[in-house]
């Protein structure tokens, strides 16, 4: 039986706290970050607190295993004392929606090696695609994740402007949303690449270029200079 | 039995060619553009050529009926004297992988009312998702298109550069990406929005543009300016 300890109150806590709470291996319990006065004893401490909070909230742990959730935070900003860990896991978390961590990949650092092995031990019992990682690694991971989902969006949010300005149902551009997310689970996405960019179809660039404003102008063109320059690595 | 002659020999020709063969309410045959000689018969008529190449080959066309298949080209592009139409649909076609058309929204626009019912009819043999859309409304559609698929998949692309620079697998963002776009489906994507850009949480912004190199730089800066406008409306 591993003793598990959840400190915060936002999604990543309560998700991963009702995951735990299904794994009978587990014993997990969880308190609020501004209650720090009597912290349960455990053996993996997690903080699943805002990136700001972890210095603050980890100088006031005297656990001897402690870790943190974030994908941008360094491990030795952790400011407890004892050993130290990191416990990402890279998926966007929503309040209202069920997680299926089945298919949550765990990015996974610990200063001793038999920690990981406990990470990867709690990790196991939710999941499948377990990584070791870095901090270096995670922060670059994490900019990478700001490219696939926060800016992936954003295309398709303008995507849906674009529709309603003109009368458009957006779910029409569902199968394709969908398309291109499931094609770059196979092919290589440069690869996969389509388009009046990579085509360099300059007719159609221009006329594109025409119908949108400012904003949705520059956009597209640095990004089309961008898969053109993509091109030719 | 509705004759249905397709020109054009690229992705869409030959998928939808095959398609039809399918169907027992169609009798199709498809012939090469560069041969118009002798252009059989045909209650439809479908060009699935090149944008640069409507013009020329409708001009040709002595046939009843003529529709292109094109997102960007107008309706009155087509120079056949005949009933004009078009047949658009809004999916990326790539030549190893099979099409699956009950998901694909066709796009549908006809000079004359009874000539929609028509390719609303050969449509509904193939999928369920049958829209209305005119030339004015097809051309937008078709740039909201390239922001969600080619601009969308070229966010996979940088996303997948950090992730070798840095040697770590790429597959470890598939689940992201899979679930960013579900999520389009259900949510709204200004609303689904997450990350540091809605945040204005500028600590990680600047420590994730320190990590950049100056293109995906000038990108990362674009876009999430562009969020934070439209967190605003």
């Amino acid at each position: 039986m591993i003793a598990v300890l959840i400190i915060g109150n936002g999604n990543v806590a309560n998700h991963l706290y009702n995951a735990f709470k299904n794994v009978k291996q587990i014993k997990v319990s969880k308190i609020n970050s501004r209650v720090l006065d009597n912290v349960p004893l455990a053996d993996i401490t997690i903080l699943a607190v805002s990136d700001d909070a972890i210095k603050e909230v980890s100088s006031k742990i005297k656990n001897p295993f402690v870790v943190h959730t974030s994908g941008s935070v360094g491990i030795n900003d952790l400011k407890s004392t004892s050993r130290k860990g990191v416990f990402y896991m890279l998926q966007t978390f929503t309040k209202e929606k069920k997680v299926d961590f089945k298919n949550i990949p765990f990015c996974l650092e610990a200063t001793h090696k038999a920690d990981e092995v406990i990470l990867e031990k709690i990790a196991s019992y939710l999941g499948k695609n377990i990584y070791h990682i870095n901090t270096a690694q995670r922060k670059k991971l994490h900019v990478a994740a700001v490219f696939v989902n926060n800016f992936s969006n954003h295309m398709y949010t303008i995507g849906q402007d674009i529709c309603l300005e003109n009368k458009i149902p957006f779910k029409i551009l569902s199968p394709l949303i969908y398309e291109t997310a499931l094609k770059a689970e196979t092919l290589s996405p440069r690869q996969a690449q389509t388009g009046p960019a990579i085509r360099n179809d300059l007719t159609t660039i221009n006329n594109h270029l025409e119908s949108l404003n400012e904003e949705h102008k520059n956009i597209y063109k640095l990004i089309t200079k961008s898969i053109q320059n993509g091109a030719k690595l």
